[in-house]
C-alpha cells in the first residue's frame, strides 16, 4: 500500500475499464483521501499513473461491494494463528444506504467515513488492544447458532464481539462515556458491522489454502463491475472470469429490478470458506431481508454439499443437526453437477447506494475456464 | 409480601406437604433471610405459623424451579402497559448448578445470592432507572429470530438487553468500571439471566387474560413437588391438578435418569403465552442443551397449533416462515386432541442442583379436571 494507491474489488483492470458505481467509488476514494480536489483532476492523475489502482485481494484485503481502500482508512487486522497469515478489512460505513462502497461520494458519505475514522475506529482499536486481541472463531461459531450466517446477517456476532470488549470499554468510559456509547451504537446498529471481521477472518482461512499443488479448491471469488471471477488453489493467483451473477433480490421500498447494477464485491470470501450462502440454514430470518422462504433455504444449503470438498469442522449449523457447513468449493464438482455456489449479497442501484439484498449464483463460465486451465496445467 | 413470608412455586400447600428439594429450598430461603438460625428453628416457626408460605402466582410473581422469594430479594418489575398490570421476578442465581431454587442451601449458595443482591441487582437497577425502563417486547421479538425461545435459551435476549443498558452502564462506569463489568458478566454468563425478564413479561401477558367469563384458555401452568397444575381464565384462580409431567431429558455428565426429581417450577408461564416449548422451532441450538434433533422440534412446534386458540401476533418464528407462535392453550382442544403442551425446562436432581435440561409434557389429567369444572360451571 502506498499513499497514492486505491484498492478496489475484483480482478484488477486498467482504469478505463471501470464503469458505473465502481468508477464513481474509485473517484470518491481519491477525493476522500485528498489525492485530488475534483473528479477531473482525479481522472487525470489516474490516466497519468500518479494514482495507482490495485486489487484488494493482492494486498491481503477484501472489499465490501466496490471495496475502496485508501491509505488513511483504519482496518481490522485478523491473524490466522494456525497458518501464520494475516488479512485486513476496513470498516463498515454505517446503515445509511448511500455509501462510498455503493458508488456514492458526497458530503454525507465523507462525514460518515470521517466519523468511522475519527470516532468509531479509535475506540474499537483501543479496546481491542487492551484485551490483547479478540479470538474471532468462538464468536463466529456461536453466532451461527444465533441466526447469523456471517455474511448478510451478523447481528449476534456484533453483540458477542461487544461483550468481549465490555471490560475494556467500561474502563475507557471513565474518561468520556459519550464517545464510547457512540462507538457502541455504530457497532450494533445493524447487521453489517461484524461482516468486516467475518470477511477478514475468512480471507485468512482462504489464503491458507492458496497454492496447494493440484488442488482444485476455490480460494477466492470476487465481482468487479464487468463480471465475476474465481481463483483456484492449484492455479496460483490467476482470476478465471465469467459474466455477472444471476440474482434473486428483495429490494428496499421504492426500488425496482431494472435499477440493479454491479459495482464489485469480495464479501463472498465468506462463501468461499463455508459461511454466508453456504450457511443459510443457520439464518432463517434472512428471508425477511433478502426474500425467499426457509425450506428452500435449507434445501439450497444442503445442495451445496455436492460441490464442496468437505464439511467445516468448526462452523456447525444447529438446524442441520450440527452438521458442518459445506466447505471448499471444488471446481470440478461445480462443472460436473451444474450446482452453482449460492451467495448472500447486498444489491447496489444504478444511481448508487444500497437498494436491497439478495441471493446470487456464481456463473458456470468461471468454473469451466478454471477447469480447462487446470487440465492444461496438470495434464 | 411480608418480612416473614416465603413464596414458592406451584399450587400452595400446607408446610407438611412439601418434600425433597422444594422443602429444602423453603428452609434455605428462611435461613437466607435470617428468619431462623437453623433448619429446626425454621421448621418450628413454619409449624407455629410464625413464617407464612404462599404461592408466587398469588403475589404477581413467577418462580423458577422451587421459586423461592424472600422479603429482601431484589425483583424485576415488568409492566404490561396495554392491560395496566405488573408482575415481578427475582434474579438468576448464576450458572453454578447448586442453587437455592434447585433445592440447595449452603455457604456457596448464600454467597452467590448475596453477590446477586449486592453486586448485580444494584447495577442493573440503576441502569434501568437511568433509561426510564426498557421495553421488553422488541427484545423478545428480536431474540426469537436469534436462536432463543425465551425459556431455556435467552442468550440473544440478554445481549440485546445489555445493548439497551449500554449508554447507562457506560455513564455509571466513570465511578468504578470493575463493578459494572462484574454485573455485565453475570448478565451474559449463560442462557438464563434474561429468562427472569421473559417470565415476568409472560406473567403480565397471562394475567391480562385472567377471569374472562366463559374463556377456556389456560392462564397459568405450574409444578410443585407433588404434581402439575393449571389455571383457566373462566374458572378464576383455582388450580386444576394432575401428576408430574413426563420428561425427555439430556443430563449433564455424571448424572443418571433415576436422579430426576420435581421440586416446583413456574417458568412455564412462557409456554402459557406462546414461548419456550411453543417456540422451539426458533431455537435449533436447544437440541445441544436438552437433546433431540431439529425436525422433531419443528414438528412438535407445529402440532401445538392444534391446541391453541390462535397465533401470536408479536412472537413470530422465522423458521416457520414468520408464522406467529401457537398461543392461548384451550383446555377443550387439549382434551379432544390428546396433544399435550410441550415445555422446555431445567431438570433438578434428587440431591439438589441442576442436573440437565429437557422437554416435558403437561399431564392430561389437569385439563380433564378443568374441563369437567368448566362444564359444571357453565352448563
Amino acid at each position: 500500500m502506498t499513499r497514492t494507491t486505491i484498492l478496489t474489488s475484483g480482478p484488477p483492470m486498467p482504469w478505463e475499464k471501470y464503469t458505473g458505481g465502481q468508477r464513481n467509488a474509485i473517484l470518491g476514494g481519491i477525493l476522500f483521501e485528498g489525492l485530488a480536489s475534483n473528479r477531473d483532476e482525479a481522472i487525470a492523475k489516474l490516466q497519468a499513473g500518479e494514482i495507482t489502482l490495485a486489487g484488494c485481494h493482492d494486498h491481503a484485503c477484501v472489499g465490501s461491494l466496490a471495496g475502496i481502500y485508501t491509505a488513511s482508512m483504519p482496518v481490522f487486522v485478523v491473524t490466522n494463528k494456525a497458518a501464520d497469515n494475516t488479512a485486513f478489512c476496513n470498516m463498515y460505513e454505517g446503515s445509511n444506504p448511500r455509501r462510498l462502497n455503493y458508488g456514492v461520494y458526497d458530503d454525507g458519505v465523507r462525514d460518515r467515513l470521517m466519523f468511522v475514522q475519527n470516532e468509531v475506529a479509535p475506540v474499537i482499536a483501543e479496546a481491542v488492544r487492551k484485551t490483547g486481541g479478540i479470538p474471532l472463531k468462538p464468536i463466529m461459531k456461536r453466532a451461527l447458532t444465533m441466526g447469523d450466517e456471517l455474511h448478510s446477517r451478523n447481528v449476534a456476532a456484533a453483540l458477542l464481539f461487544l461483550r468481549e470488549l465490555m471490560p475494556a470499554l467500561l474502563s475507557m468510559a471513565t474518561t468520556g462515556p459519550g464517545r464510547i456509547a457512540r462507538a457502541v451504537q455504530a457497532m450494533t446498529d445493524d447487521q453489517y458491522f461484524f461482516l468486516r471481521l467475518s470477511m477478514a477472518a475468512a480471507k485468512t482461512t482462504a489464503d491458507a489454502a492458496r497454492n496447494v499443488e493440484r488442488s482444485s479448491i476455490v480460494t477466492a471469488m470476487a465481482f468487479n463491475c464487468r463480471g465475476f471471477a474465481i481463483r483456484v488453489s492449484g492455479l496460483g493467483d490467476t482470476w478465471y472470469e465469467g459474466p455477472s451473477a444471476t440474482v434473486q433480490a428483495k429490494l428496499f421500498e421504492g426500488h425496482t429490478e431494472d435499477e440493479i447494477t454491479w459495482m464489485g464485491g469480495e464479501s463472498i470470501i465468506t462463501e468461499t470458506i463455508g459461511l454466508g450462502g453456504f450457511a443459510q440454514a443457520a439464518a432463517p430470518a434472512l428471508q425477511n431481508y433478502q426474500g425467499g422462504s426457509y425450506e428452500p433455504m435449507i434445501a439450497r444449503n444442503r445442495e451445496l454439499y455436492r460441490i464442496t470438498f468437505g464439511e467445516n469442522p468448526d462452523y456447525l449449523v444447529a438446524a442441520l443437526d450440527y452438521r458442518g457447513t459445506p466447505t471448499g468449493i471444488d471446481i470440478f464438482k461445480v462443472v460436473e453437477s451444474g450446482v452453482l455456489p449460492t451467495m448472500d449479497i447486498g444489491i447496489a442501484g444504478r444511481d448508487g447506494g444500497q437498494i436491497g439484498a439478495g441471493i446470487v449464483r456464481a456463473p458456470l463460465a468461471c468454473f469451466e475456464a478454471a477447469a480447462a486451465a487446470y487440465r492444461e496445467r496438470y495434464a
